[in-house]
Parts: C-alpha cells; sequence; structure tokens
C-alpha cells in the first residue's frame, strides 16, 4: 500500500515518547521534527500555525493535524493496520481498545496532573476521574487479567500506558506494584520500544552535546 | 448487517444525552438504562460491576464495556458506517476527527472544570489544555471554516460539540458568539437531535412524575 510519509512533531524529554514507540512499532514510515520545549519552540507562531494548542505529540498526515495522543495512536495503528495493534471495528476488542486510549487522555491524565500539583479532585458529580483510587484501581484491575491491557492481545493501548506508567513510576506518582513492573517490563522489553527510546537518548544527547 | 443490540446507560440530565443523540442519529439499536446520578445509583456494586468509573455514559456491546464518550463516540460511529457520521480510515478527514472528539475529553473538560471550579490552570508546561483561551481559540478557529467542525462533513464529533455547547452556554460557561450560537442551532435543529432530547426530557419527567 501506497501511504504518504507522516510528519512527527517530538520533544525529548517529553510525552510522545508513546508516539515516537509507537512508530517504531508499527513499523511507519516517518519523518522526526525536534521540539525544543525548553527553548520554547513550541509555542512559536511556525509551530502554533501547525498545532494551535502548542503540544507534542503531533502529526501531519494527508495534509491534516491530528494531535491529543489518543487520537495520534487510534489514527495511526489503524492506518497501519497490518502490524496488528488496532482490534479491527468488528471485533469485540475494539470497544475496550478505544475505552482504554481515551481514559488515558480524559482520566489518567488529569488525575495524575491533580495528584502532582497536590490538587483536590472535584466533586464526584464534576470530576472526569472520581478519585485518584478509582483511576488507579480500574487500571490494576485491568492489568490483573493478562500480560497485556487486553489480556492475550498486545495492542497500541499496551505501547501508551506501558511508557506512561515507565516514567509516571520513576517518578514517583504510580505505586510500582509487582503487577505494574512486570507489566512495565514487559512492554518496554520489546525490540522496536528499546529502539525508540534509544533514539529519544541520542536526540537528548544531541541537542545537549 | 445483523449487529447486537447496543446496551446504553444513561443519566438525566447529564453528559450521557451527547450520546442518547448520536444513538438517534445513527439509527441504532439500543436498550436504555437509565440511572438516577442523585440516588447514586452510579456507584452502586451493580454498576460498578459494568462501569468501575461509575460513570455515564457507558454501552455494553458484544459482551465488553465501552466508557469515555470520546471512545463511545469512535467505537459507534464506526459500528454504524452505512450513517455516514465517521470519515473511514483512509479519508483524510479521519485524523481531524479523531482529533476533536479526543480534544474534548482530554482539553475541553479539563479546561471547562478548571474554569467553574475557578482553579488556576496548571503551569503550561504541565497542563493538558494550556490555557481556557488556547481551547476556546483553536475551538472558535475551527468553527470559523464551515457549517459544521470538519467544514461541509458532518459527523459524529458535531453530535458531541453541539450538545456540549449547547449546555455550557446555557450555563454561562461558553461565551454565546454568533458563531458558536450559530453552530448550537445548527446542531440541535436535526430532527435526530431533537429526538434525542425529547426522549430525555421524557425520562426525566418520568422520574418526577
Amino acid at each position: 500500500m501506497i501511504r504518504p510519509r507522516v510528519s512527527f512533531f517530538h520533544a525529548t524529554p517529553s510525552r510522545s515518547l508513546g508516539t515516537l514507540a509507537l512508530l517504531e512499532e508499527l513499523g511507519a514510515d516517518y519523518e522526526l521534527h525536534l521540539l525544543d520545549l525548553a527553548a520554547g519552540t513550541q509555542r512559536q507562531p511556525a509551530y502554533l500555525a501547525i498545532n494551535p494548542m502548542g503540544k507534542v505529540p503531533a502529526i501531519l498526515h494527508q495534509g491534516a493535524l491530528v494531535a491529543e495522543q489518543p487520537a495520534v495512536f487510534i489514527y495511526l495503528a489503524d492506518l497501519y493496520s497490518e502490524a496488528g495493534l488496532a482490534p479491527a471495528v468488528d471485533d469485540p476488542l475494539r470497544g475496550p481498545y478505544l475505552r482504554w486510549l481515551v481514559f488515558y487522555g480524559s482520566c489518567f491524565e488529569p488525575a495524575l496532573l491533580d495528584r502532582s500539583m497536590q490538587r483536590e479532585p472535584a466533586p464526584a458529580a464534576r470530576s472526569p476521574y472520581g478519585s485518584w483510587d478509582d483511576v488507579l484501581n480500574a487500571l490494576t484491575a485491568q492489568l490483573a487479567h493478562g500480560p497485556w491491557l487486553l489480556d492475550e492481545r498486545f495492542t497500541a493501548a499496551d505501547v501508551l500506558w506501558g511508557i506512561a506508567l515507565d516514567w509516571t513510576v520513576k517518578f514517583g506518582m504510580v505505586p510500582e506494584t509487582p503487577a505494574i513492573r512486570a507489566y512495565i517490563d514487559r512492554v518496554t522489553v520489546r525490540p522496536a520500544i528499546r529502539r525508540a527510546v534509544e533514539k529519544d537518548a541520542a536526540l537528548r544527547a544531541a541537542k545537549q552535546g
């Protein structure tokens, strides 16, 4: 299949490591554009013309912006469906797959932010995520089922969650339970993920050098 | 095509009106289960066994839970693809479509919550959405292009945003600019949306009666 190359807007260190890892897992044809968050290039007009939210990750593909990490994941994993990282639309795992990708941006990130800023969550009726324990318990219960978030099936959702749990555990934001540790290790030992982490480190080193 | 019926978990008044409207737009075969948020049925064991986050909307389909409104929308609009509310995977509008659905849960809702609670947004480097103005400007700029969020193409994203803007404008949380007012009107005048709003009102009346 002929597919136009993906333009990928990345910064290191940042959350967009997840998208870099996904691109490697998918064997995607991509061109990496590096932004420097410390220097504020993500808030300069040239980048705001691409992504008005001034955030990474973002991709340009077929002339269109795709931003918000769960959207980028859903888009890319369907685009490279031959990699098998996205359950098809008629697969019973499709719904849970979408749920866990969107849950990351709609619940986990807001919960993490309140926790890291030591803010009280909003009242339950208005909170998008309830309590930190609600989020962590839902995630932990899901991980108890099998090696991957969707039991036996490794998907793009594991790339997102494996990378996210890796850094949130490193920063002491998520508890390093044996189940979470084992899950992170299963994800990060994969050759494509290691390749992404090495590329990311090399970009960081080049920036500093 | 034979598709199993969708079990839809709803409450009124609540954000899950958006999903009710989408089900009507899609002409989906669904069974509605009403929860009573004021009575707390969403936090009782029977419902937590279905959705551990204790939130609506949620659907059960093919034995699986789909929760988080943007995920529910992506799932249902692809499932009922013949309704034409989801750009296909190879459509250049697919990426923007996913972006705006996920943006709702990852940026708009957190921004709305901070605003309604009069909390300062997090520092830009950590905030999922930057500032309230970033969110509103991105949305307003997008709506300036055409009658719908994706220009000429009406999609499920318009169902979500039309309903969300309707109630956030009513509550004075989003400014009622002429462009936003006209957009809301274009969405809410649609027969399926009116049908959903009427069904929702009837459910509320029955509850009170």
